[in-house]
């Protein structure tokens, strides 16, 4: 009677997953100021020269860089002041030999000027004319057309996920409209026959629905959209109904399954019931959440997940971020922040498994602190007092008090 | 005519604003599962047990722990199954002596019954009849009422930023409402003549505004609201106007000034004339951004950033968003993502000033690189081409190639 799972180590079955998951959730067009998170449809090439005029990069002076040469503290050069170029102006000036124009930063260069000089290295004589004590070269403090970006050129590639610099660019650059992935939606049900709503009542042996509310927070985090199913029963028609909805109307399919072997065997039917191929991983060596079910079907994902609502955040962080985005188009996901820290007491696991234990995380003189929260470490109260998973390794058979781990921020 | 700052470091920087701010942007109620990343407004307590009731954490039987006490494989205890525990309703069952009842993981414990044998240390002798071949202690795989949560504790401290965890927790105990702190609202002014919108015609000498929009969207990252005030010219009274209006209609005002030394003395007199006690802080030893402004107006942030767009995310990123959490009632802002990465290359720096430099990250055998952009290290093309910046920290005279940098990733 008891469970017999051939493990897969995490990356092998991510992997496995992956090369039978069809990416592509369709494409939209969507305003740039709104479009921060999302994964780019298509590369986007610069329609214009950044900046479209050379501008100065100092406050200083528009010069010939030639009638600054060899000037000097104890030499300087005398140059003439013929005007002062205007903030946002086209410059309205041409300089001759010998003379120059006062220009602020990102002011336009006059035409025939080449070089700026700092300000700092100048001295006002009188209204009209300036001692510049330092040479500059031709192209000196200043940005020519097309130095930021050039016209044609590749500005973001497709499947790039949009940060707040992207946005600026990409407006900096009129482009106000970007086509990129629809967001994925992720059908999550929850199932047991002991579940209840959080506003329903718990009458004994009820317990209310946690990871439906875990988990589509998760979902948002990641950029997808959660389609809740409401809770399903622990019989096969009940679920495979609902799952048979969830794969119609979703991108991908998550069942957060019972706990009891029998319920995670349920899930295992219905979704080899689903299409093929069907299930591709069950359990992985990883600790909480070995019961683990990874699943393509006709090209879309189905995972089943532990019941327990610990080793369903964790399961869900490792398994179903990452394919979201993989859905989205994005192979190269955000990372979840992490830090390393120095582990207080010594943690058990075994060679070949890959275990998360929560910490709670003090700083000292030394640096961070990793303080493992013993007694029942897949309890949701735990997870809430905790500020990450510590993680220990796969090639690992423990880590010793005082060892450096890395913490994932949850 | 030189610019003579007495910039201050980063922290003693941030320090000096903190004490001069007034946290608290008011509260309001939110749907839990609308709340992730919300700040908590008020503290927590668990308006009831979790569990509820005792419950089985294993699939097996519950028993009577006496009843196993010596039993092994050579000498098994023979017990009497009197039923199966149904998933979700009252056991519905009193065990005597020598009796046990068939038990889910997740199922209520039977009246009587003290602890459970795991399924795998049983043996079914026939319909009424199994072997437990090893003992458990009272206790033994059974949770108990209020293990998880007991009621009346603490189960989320004031200004406690939302995680999913926090999100099912809360559900799971029917805690459906929640006090949080409004999002805060910021004010974000682009000012310079040579400013126009994105869709805007771009004349010589104008350029197209970046940072309203990468602001914006890292305004959005950190949970508050942008308000767009739309482009200011560079005149006192202009100015003036808009940031009087922002810190009317906003918690938090930031001016991303002209690039030019007139332009930023603007932005320094208009915030000196918004009331007390005004600027706090007029240079900032980071580069870049040293031209940075932070002060206070009766308790209310205001910060002048730098007009140039990578200045500008940068100086948003170490000052804005913690002053953001900050205003929300959050002491512990969530870290931003870095990782550690070995240096190609060279960094120059000066020993007391910060700088940040755009790196590309390259995974080689021997584990992550971080690639310095050299060029033009201010231009936002560069920092859409980059992953992160790396830190040069401010102890450091530069950082040699090979040597280990943190990147913060953008």
């Amino acid at each position: 009677m008891p469970e017999l799972f051939t493990v897969v180590p995490p990356d092998e079955a991510l992997k496995r997953l992956f090369s039978h998951i069809r990416p592509g959730v369709g494409t939209q067009n969507v305003k740039v100021n709104l479009a921060l998170g999302r994964i780019t449809a298509e590369d986007t090439f610069a329609p214009a020269d950044l900046p479209a005029f050379s501008r100065s990069t100092m406050d200083g002076y528009a010069v010939k860089a030639a009638d600054t040469y060899g000037a000097s503290e104890a030499i300087p050069a005398y140059l003439k002041v013929v005007g002062e170029i205007p903030m946002g102006k086209p410059a309205g000036l041409t300089l001759r030999r010998g003379q120059v124009a006062k220009v602020h930063t990102g002011g336009m260069l006059a035409e025939g000027a080449d070089a700026v000089v700092m300000v700092e290295n100048t001295q006002v004589v009188d209204e009209t004319t300036i001692e510049v004590v330092r040479p500059v070269a031709p192209g000196e403090n200043v940005l020519h057309v097309g130095d930021d970006v050039k016209k044609g050129h590749l500005l973001l590639s497709a499947r790039h996920l949009l940060r707040p610099q992207d946005i600026g660019g990409l407006m900096g650059l009129g482009i106000t409209e970007i086509a990129v992935s629809s967001r994925p939606r992720v059908a999550i049900l929850s199932t047991g026959d002991e579940l209840v709503p959080p506003d329903g009542e718990v009458t004994p042996g009820k317990v209310r629905d946690i990871n439906t509310y875990s988990l589509s927070a998760l979902t948002l985090q990641a950029g997808a959209i959660p389609l809740s199913f409401g809770l399903v029963g622990d019989s096969y028609d009940e679920l495979r109904e609902a799952a048979v909805r969830g794969m119609e109307q979703a991108d991908m399919l998550v069942i957060s399954a019972g706990s009891s072997v029998s319920t995670r065997d349920l899930t295992a039917q219905v979704i080899s019931s689903l299409g093929k191929p069907g299930v591709l991983v069950h359990g992985v060596s990883i600790r909480p959440g070995k019961p683990t079910i990874l699943a393509s079907v006709e090209g879309k994902p189905a995972i089943g997940l532990p019941g327990n609502p610990v080793s369903a955040l964790v399961i869900f962080d490792l398994f179903v971020v990452p394919t979201i985005y993989r859905l989205a188009g994005c192979t190269t996901p955000p990372l979840r922040p992490s830090v390393e820290a120095r582990l207080t007491h010594n943690l058990a696991s075994v060679t070949g498994r890959e275990d998360y234990v929560p910490v709670k995380l003090e700083t000292n003189p030394e640096g961070l602190l990793a303080v493992p929260i013993f007694g029942e470490s897949n309890l949701i109260s735990t997870m809430m007092r905790a500020d990450g998973m510590a993680r220990v390794p796969l090639d690992k058979g423990g880590l010793s008090a005082g060892e450096t781990v890395t913490v994932r921020l949850f």
